[in-house]
């Protein structure tokens, strides 16, 4: 049985304005109808392998819990990182983690945001690669080059491996090459798109680490000792983990360790680097454009449009990204999106917010979306998922109107309880101690109109909270 | 003393998405902090002028009444067209109405959608024109050219006039021609744009027109015949007036009289026919480009970018206008933007209303933004003027919360009355008679949350409304 490792850690900046601090790209359905992350383990169904272990970011934890349960793989299987550390602690935290529940599984290790289009080859690459691991090997998957592409870092084979002919010992692995270089790689037949997924045994994973990065494998140790269980997510010690060196996984193991293999995959791979990878594996129109949302054209190809609310048009635009959210409109040229990550750094600088958060904000009992706003007053339009309750709580500068507009809600105000259903609201005056919950089977849908001299998300006082958010 | 005629009639879709049918070019903010309608009021500012004459759609009144209201030239002065019929009917409507008035004044008819950008050079020729018009001739201003436009129809002068050297007889008028005769046209240094803009005595236009257009002339002495007064506006008779031939003055009078002269401006005119247009008379950064609202850019030049709410982020884009607004957004190649037309026409087949209305939507009390809809429900953010009110109403389908969030609401219910201010609320059931009021002195706001099986604009009974709405 495979344990599959899913890293979902990254924040990527560059499929900005859609991916943001508090929801990158893993959690986005970018490229399906199912979250990249979800994707990611759904492709799997079909190989003899356990629920899959998450790593991901403490501020994403609520997210990738609310993802897993509606795939129903929420099962107490996501360990939390108090702060990035790059993959090869990421890796040792979830190894460790197997060997304390006694086992010792083969890892098949995978980002959480890649896209993969042709799930056959993929697994069949996961059967060649499950022998070599369990004979011992550190196995990587080799992507077939299809381009001279100057993204990424190339892994050369060596001598075909004794036990298969589908697998080769890894020669050794190369940095992002220049043009040229790339062509001559890609010519050769003999170099693979690094892609970053791994598979081994957890032990000989961790072996290997100590004998090279013993300081990391102590910290992850040391990390991973005091664990602490916290609704469905594995909370390591923080401490321990901010003395952890950032390494990857292959500077830390891959390109020391005796024991690399390379199996090569022609999949139909894509890491999804940027929005012109993601216009690259989509399915266009004749005119070499992809829309998604209420897009009009007119004399316009070879774009990637994207509207999420209202309506986007074009005309006589060619060879762009337009990606129109609820708070941000993005227009790049296609082969200049990797500056993308310039206007994220100007909103950095400038201060503001729109680099970090969507307009609508995830929350464990739902989402909240900042429909109107102005001086003394905002307005949200509140979403709770049947058998959520947000925490009990009270506002110092704020009364809050809410108006149910779809299903029902428990409301308590000052421990005065009342159901209130479509079409009822209630006022919530400023230091009245009160509490939301959604008792129903349908979702609870309320407006709420704030008012108050200060409206900012600090000014609350959690008495009680069902998520651990005091 | 001149009586300025304003044509504000058009309905240009060339603007879209900020111009839209309900809310045309003329009424919009385009080049400077006044409406365009405004700035073409404005800038008669020390001409020895009465308050001028508008002249626009019926359904533009409340928008054309309200912008003459905030310039204080709000006087029982704006002829209402049931329906357009091109520039000929609407000039003899002003003409007329002078007459009835028992004045012969001079008409200085102008567009109330260009930009000038000299104002001296724009009086001057004005002073010019009036020594002509006071002469019995019938003046059109033709603006030097600046360029080999094939977008404008040509003037040809001829003789120098003899009464000043400034301005000459009308040779002929000629059509858009094309670059090679548009190129002919500005090298010679005989022709001019033809602007649109008039000065005559209206007695003398008017027998003008019934020597040339008996027929369009005499349909205008029937439909003025029976005006109706109806606050700000002179409501001619519909009948009368939808049996007019639609004709320009140009057709119908202009290349057909021997009064006709020519007075050449330099004066920085635009008739803004375009989003390109726009970019060419505005100011622009070290890059050239011209940006409004909140606006983030990387090697990015030439564009024209605006952004009504939210953020927009360009990378690598050239040469392009990007439009943004609450509930749409346009991106075009500036060399293109002739074809914004062709998606007004997609959207109108799609039948979408985009191209008919803005998401803000504009009441002779204030406004109303819908700022969040789902089933059963609709959020509103309504803005009510100080000393205005709504109809007194009622819903079959609805039922509606107020919340008000700034000034005070004098609200009534079933004959009820109340104030409400800030932070109060009030329930308004289904069936229920109402209305609401702003007594006071700053504007009201407040958010309307809607809830029912049916919330279309139609249902809605009025009572009794002061705007003449039953």
């Amino acid at each position: 049985m495979l344990l599959p490792v899913i890293i979902a850690g990254g924040t990527g900046s560059r499929l900005w304005p859609l991916s943001r601090e508090l929801m990158p790209k893993q959690f986005l359905k970018l490229y399906t109808d199912s979250t990249m992350l979800q994707a990611t383990v759904q492709r799997l169904q079909g190989v003899n392998a356990k629920t899959p272990l998450v790593i991901c970011n403490e501020e994403h934890r609520f997210i990738a819990a609310e993802q897993l349960r509606q795939i129903n793989k929420l099962d107490h299987n996501i360990i939390l990182e108090p702060e990035g550390r790059n993959t090869a602690p990421a890796i040792a935290l979830a190894a460790l983690t197997a060997l304390n529940q006694g086992q010792d599984p083969i890892l098949l290790v995978l980002a959480a945001d890649h896209v993969i289009q042709n799930n056959l080859a993929f697994h069949q690459a996961i059967t060649i690669a499950t022998e070599l691991a369990t004979a011992g090997q550190l196995v990587t998957f080799g992507i077939v080059p299809t381009a001279p592409e100057t993204g990424y870092g190339y892994i050369q084979r060596g001598a075909v491996c004794q036990n298969t002919e589908q697998a080769f010992y890894v020669s050794k692995f190369v940095e992002k090459p220049n043009k040229d270089l790339a062509l001559q790689y890609l010519s050769s037949g003999q170099y693979y798109w690094n892609s970053g997924m791994f598979m081994f045994k957890a032990s000989i994973f961790l072996a290997e680490l100590r004998k090279f990065r013993p300081d990391i494998l102590a910290c992850c140790e040391k990390a991973i000792a005091n664990t602490e269980s916290d609704l469905d997510f594995i909370r390591v010690n923080s401490g321990a983990f901010a003395a952890c060196p950032a390494e990857s996984i292959d500077y830390a193991v891959m390109e020391k360790t005796n024991l690399a293999v390379v199996v090569p995959m022609a999949a139909g791979w894509s890491d999804v680097g940027s929005w012109s990878s993601l216009w690259e594996i989509s399915d266009k129109d004749a005119a070499g454009n992809v829309h998604l949302g209420q897009v009009f054209q007119h004399s316009s190809s070879e774009n990637y449009v994207f509207a999420e609310t209202g309506i986007v048009a074009t005309v006589g635009l060619q060879n762009a990204i337009v990606i129109q959210t609820k708070d941000a409109v993005l227009v790049a040229a296609k082969d200049q999106v990797q500056d993308v990550k310039n206007i994220v750094q100007q909103l950095k600088n400038a201060g503001r917010s729109e680099h970090f958060i969507h307009r609508e904000v995830y929350r464990p009992w739902g989402k909240y979306d900042s429909i109107d706003h102005g001086n003394r007053y905002q307005v949200k339009h509140i979403s709770v998922k049947p058998g959520e309750k947000l925490s009990i709580q009270m506002h110092h500068h704020r009364a809050e109107h809410w108006i149910v507009v779809h299903g029902t809600a428990k409301v308590t105000i000052n421990e005065q309880e009342q159901l209130l259903t479509e079409n009822q609201s209630v006022y919530i005056p400023i230091g009245a101690v009160h509490s939301l919950e959604n008792p129903g089977k349908i979702p609870l849908e309320l407006i709420e109109v704030q008012s108050g001299a200060y409206l900012g998300e600090d000014d609350i006082v959690r008495f009680s909270d069902r998520y651990g958010r005091h």
